[in-house]
């Protein structure tokens, strides 16, 4: 009988006789890695003191079309904000005008990508939703209901999700689209944040690693959170005191990759913050994501699949999405740097065949679709990359490289990627 | 105009005026209903030392039908086994009869519920699963692949996700589904659980309150992880040490519910864990809460919505899936309690009309295939809740509660479940 005591001793190494990995002898030691990545964080903090690369506001940029942008405000001020509408339509109903709302189109037509600043914004074009009008009257009843219940919230300081809101009445919103699209709304009209409002999304992400920082007043170590992590908070505002001594943050799509680096403690090889959303990123990461950026100045690289939704998710958190477009300026991470997994990685790092994929007609369509937006044309290697995606039609996700074995990602991969500082 | 500065001072207080909210009046102060929650307490702790309630083992049983069950092993020992069943494959060849797989049925019909054990077990119908069969080859030769796999995560003692299997060889598996029913049969072949080969579930869960564990080595205390509270790790191996002065666990079923919790901070009103897998339970939520119950003693009450999906999703962490019955013992939790949102909880605490949703043609369906499980059936309690739910046909989720304001769940309708222990 074979031994099944599971006492055996003579276990093998692990690598004994396997085949060498690819490119594995291409590695430096990881002090000279650790170099390479020193100077990019240098020349990322270099970069945020310097004027002149400094992410400008809308207000600075000579602009020929007006647009508008939100900002934090304080649940004292959203409230006050919302007493002075609802006291400018009570004075209007009181001349005998009637109420109407003015709010901000959130439609295509005025949407405007602004090179500048790299993201998305609204322009100014605003519609009237008066109160007597066959077509508006059921929307102009939900918004002052909204602003009813977010008024509520601010007072109480407490946050709840777009479902509860819609909870509060089902027969007047009939379903969530209708108060989720007039909350949104409501943010345009106030002119704050999506987040001032204390109205937050499910959480989703989680963070591991070179990070310190105080949730609700709780101090958490991110490199003393298991392999589990730490979920990131559904409201940022009560996240705070950021420390790290990381050199970069490395943006996950997915948490099969996420945890991969997690349970081989990557983070201590290389200085760094683990952060991801689970694929869509969600506003609470996102927020996250920039606070991070934005308080630690730290380099962004992002870990995404070869396939256009992989783009598209790198584009979400560094220019924003088109729904959300009034609040780009505080949803969205400046400078974020394509690490992989890139088109011209799959022939590069000898991607087996048999673990890629053919990209379906939708994917395709999505990828041509991407070639004409702004924030893709922007960046000659990220056009050349997108294109050699749609001319080869193949795709493959992060998990590929675990053809070459399950640690290939965190041992070979990306610290081959470091040291070639092979991003764009 | 009206005051914009957000600096008024003559804030009302939140409550002032508002309509006085539905039993209210009914609550007892919080120490007499902590005097509630100890003694539930303690029936737990008294009920789990108790040898004649004590959950028995298949073993124990004196069932007329065989039935199998898998035990968790260690890595050590997974490898072992590996290479004993190869070894008597190599044998069979070398005599000349070929090789063979011998896996356990996991088909419907080789199911069963236990009454004794309140879960869901696997009977011992066996396949022969031939390499020298045009049926059988492929499905023999990913078997010998995921053994080979498996063999090598054990030996290195990592762990990946089914979708890292799945990219090891995308040319043989075709599609994940295959690797993934695979996985199970390889479990059942070796009788471990399927954590034991070490390939785990994205983590989905969150958990927070007064509850210290460590993770892969870090102390983890959740009543210091803020308002996003902490992941649940993926592997359960990595989790111990749990300690806790909690009264009791609360599962719950959504992250919108979860949040409003955690952010009231309600585990420091009434001692307890506040744990939810978002939704479906995933392996590692259920394998988190079977270990807080077995190490704690703690009752373990749900929170969940008043529709057939709740009580779905309750019997899962219950009694266990279908699919993984093969692995019950190790993923249910005994004796979970239905705390809410209970369908006579509609009526009883008058939730409005148009909070209620119509069940659809198909949720009556299920609702009437819910009647017929037996693990409905053994407890009568549930059956004349359901037989209500499906009579009335409404359904309402938790966040229905959010009619009477957002705080509702957390300051009068928990509260007032736990005073009038509305269990069962």
């Amino acid at each position: 009988m074979a031994d099944t005591t599971g006492k055996s001793k003579k276990r093998r190494r692990a690598d004994d006789g396997a085949p060498e990995l690819p490119f594995k002898k291409n590695l430096k030691p990881d002090s000279a890695i650790l170099e390479t990545l020193k100077s990019l964080q240098k020349s990322t903090i270099a970069a945020a003191s310097s004027s002149s690369s400094k992410p400008k506001s809308l207000s600075e940029l000579a602009l020929t079309a007006a647009c508008r942008e939100v900002t934090d405000q304080s649940p004292d001020s959203v409230q006050s904000n919302i007493e002075g509408v609802i006291l400018s339509l009570a004075r209007s109903i009181i001349a005998g005008n009637g109420f109407s709302f003015n709010v901000p189109s959130r439609a295509a037509t005025n949407q405007l990508y602004v090179p500048e600043l790299d993201r998305i914004v609204l322009k100014d074009k605003n519609t009237l939703r008066p109160f007597a009008n066959n077509s508006s009257v059921r929307k102009a009843t939900i918004t002052t209901k909204i602003l009813s219940l977010i008024h509520q919230l601010c007072l109480k300081n407490i946050h709840v999700t777009k479902r509860d809101l819609f909870y509060t009445d089902v027969k007047l919103f009939q379903d969530q689209t209708q108060s989720d699209a007039v909350l949104d709304d409501v943010s345009c009209v106030l002119g704050c944040t999506r987040s001032s409002l204390n109205v937050v999304a499910a959480e989703k992400g989680v963070v591991v690693g070179r990070l310190v920082f105080s949730d609700d007043g709780d101090m958490i170590d991110c490199t003393k959170m298991g392999i589990g992590g730490k979920a990131i908070p559904p409201n940022i505002d009560r996240v705070g005191d950021m420390q790290s001594d990381a050199l970069f943050i490395l943006l996950v799509e997915k948490d099969a990759a996420y945890m991969r680096l997690a349970e081989d403690r990557f983070y201590n090889r290389f200085p760094c913050i683990i952060v991801t959303a689970k694929g869509q990123p969600d506003v609470a990461t996102r927020l996250f994501l920039r606070k991070m950026k934005m308080e630690l100045k730290l380099p962004v690289l992002a870990l995404v699949d070869s396939d256009p939704y992989g783009l598209k998710i790198l584009s979400v958190y560094g220019c924003g999405s088109k729904n959300m477009s009034y609040d780009s300026a505080n949803l969205t991470t400046p400078d974020i740097k394509w690490l992989g997994v890139r088109p011209s990685d799959l022939d590069k790092y000898k991607i087996p065949e048999q673990c890629r994929l053919p990209m379906t007609e939708q994917d395709i369509k999505t990828g041509k679709d991407l070639l004409e937006e702004d924030f893709v044309k922007k960046n000659p290697a990220w056009v050349e990359e997108l294109t050699l995606m749609v001319k080869t039609k193949q795709k493959a996700e992060i998990q590929a490289l675990s053809s070459f074995g399950f640690q290939y990602l965190s041992e070979v991969y990306l610290p081959l990627k470091l040291q070639q500082q092979d991003w764009i």
